[in-house]
């Protein structure tokens, strides 16, 4: 007897084809397969690996034309999984629910680009993992969000965060990317706060955060500076200790070099990770410095994948799995993280 | 009895780390150990692989102040190796070769940005591996020359180059690199030719060849449009064809979406290749057009790893291996190559 998850996942993109290659990593979960829109070398490659392709509704003759053949249609690939892993860009993700989840009363998680009412829980695993037990539609947040509630959530739990401000230097595309910018400009976010300081409060409801966001001419990851007034003294070795002892999170040395996104970028492909991916939040540890009661320190995310261990314990989650850092350490493990 | 080629591998930068970690993967080969210079990730991660490290003279200090064990001296590394891969930047390779090599009698290869007397031959396997054999002392040549070798090795081969013509869009500088440029400026080589034209002929020394080049504000992968006038009549079909059976060289599909050396990057992520390196020179199928005796292409260069499989035939032809094929065959499988 079969018992393992299956999952499907519509939308083969940045973060689609990284969670389908995570769930083929896990025992208790099977690939079904994945929809596929326009053709293109993802496509091409899910075919070459033998996985399962399904057409999106309207996009079956531009995929059979370039030799794609189908497992079924998009109804067979809801028929027959436990969750979608809708991995459209936004505002796809929350018109799929709509138009075929929530018709055919199929459990999915949304990515974090989605408004947070896509799902009934905004997820970060080591921060409500069991918010999301059971739960039918699961928003995964973006990778800044998840990027900020991982280390805020564990410095909140040991000192207590009076009252936090996060500087956001964003990234201006993924590296794949040749049509979006800005090639040459700094772009200030001029709605303050950015949406990031309300979208970690989906997490962290009780959270008093402020963030400014700007993007620059970059593609390899973004970076936070954060300041944190502590409700409990604290100094810079036990912030660096805590954190080192933190899931998913990784202090980077300056003594090694690694003193930029580049160098931890590079890191990323020595350590031998699929497409040079950092699934760990990655903070410096000359950053971390204590003033008082005031904690800063400089984080980077790697926008393209902090996400994807998390959509993998929304799984869990959302089948009812109730051990949470089983969950979280079976994960890791298949990733090759801490 | 262990008959294996023993490897010490000088200079552990963009290339000496994927020479190594491709030593470990020949059967025929043992790597004795790497050395380091200044402190960093990339020695540290040595390190905890357990590859043995050896200080370049004057570097004792630095490195065993940040914790590096040694397990010898320099003078040992060369008293216990077959072979030095040197990937010193240059000019130290030749110096090193002078210094070092040259008075302990150690068979050593170089990289291509020294000056071509540094070995005896210039190499690129498809081309000259014959020439290499037995050799005391081989450059391996440049990410360009090499890409301009293989492609142009096949063509003339079947066709017969009257003359050549290939401008070189060159990429700044490395990924990891923050420190060099250009950031925002297209920068022309005003020297003509571009050192490109007369390296490719210290390996094929009877093509006429001319090359132009200009630095663009990129890291990713170095871009020829190559233009030759052929001997003898050729289609476009044919052309693809040929290249499409030349070793370590590729065509990507501009219907796949591949259509820019972005694409190609993320293409080389996709398949899993370490660091997403792409070792296969890679040729635009539309880009390869015939109009009367004149041929047409466009091919992306991988600066930082094409010339990782021609340092391991290298080594195999200085030993005096003298099956270049099946040379080529094991390096190409050890690497996940075609």
């Amino acid at each position: 007897m079969d018992n393992k998850i299956k999952i499907g996942i519509v939308g083969f993109g940045t973060i689609g084809k990284r969670i389908a290659d995570a769930v083929q990593l896990q025992n208790d979960m099977e690939l079904v397969g994945v929809t596929g829109r326009t053709y293109n070398y993802r496509i091409q490659l899910a075919k070459d690996k033998g996985i399962k392709i399904y057409p999106f509704p309207g996009y079956e003759d531009e995929l059979a034309q370039n030799g794609i053949q189908f497992a079924g249609t998009f109804d067979d690939l809801l028929d027959n999984v436990d969750i979608i892993v809708d991995c459209s860009p936004k505002p796809y993700g929350k018109e799929n629910k709509e138009k075929y989840y929530l018709p055919k009363g199929v459990k999915a998680i949304f990515q974090g680009g989605e408004k947070s009412d896509a799902g009934e829980v905004s997820f970060v695993a080591q921060c409500n993992y069991n918010e999301a037990l059971n739960k039918n539609y699961v928003r995964v947040v973006s990778c800044n969000t998840t990027g900020l509630s991982r280390t805020l959530n564990a410095i909140d739990k040991l000192y207590g965060i009076k009252k936090c401000q996060a500087m956001l230097v964003r990234r201006g595309t993924d590296p794949h990317d040749v049509k979006k910018g800005p090639l040459d400009a700094v772009v200030p976010t001029l709605k303050l706060p950015s949406h990031h300081g309300p979208d970690v409060q989906t997490v962290m409801p009780n959270l008093d955060i402020f963030t400014t966001a700007i993007i620059v001419p970059t593609t390899i990851m973004h970076m936070h500076s954060v300041n944190v007034q502590l409700q409990n003294p604290a100094s810079k070795e036990e912030v660096l200790e805590l954190l080192k002892n933190t899931q998913r999170v990784r202090i980077v040395r300056n003594a090694e070099k690694v003193n930029s996104t580049a160098a931890i970028m590079e890191l990323a492909k020595d350590l031998g990770y699929k497409r040079g991916d950092m699934m760990d939040i990655c903070v410096w540890d000359d950053s971390v410095n204590v003033y008082g009661n005031e904690l800063y320190f400089m984080q980077a995310v790697h926008q393209e994948s902090d996400v994807v261990p998390e959509n993998i314990d929304a799984i869990r989650a959302m089948m009812g799995f109730q051990d949470k850092e089983f969950s979280m350490r079976m994960t890791n493990q298949s990733l090759g993280l801490k």
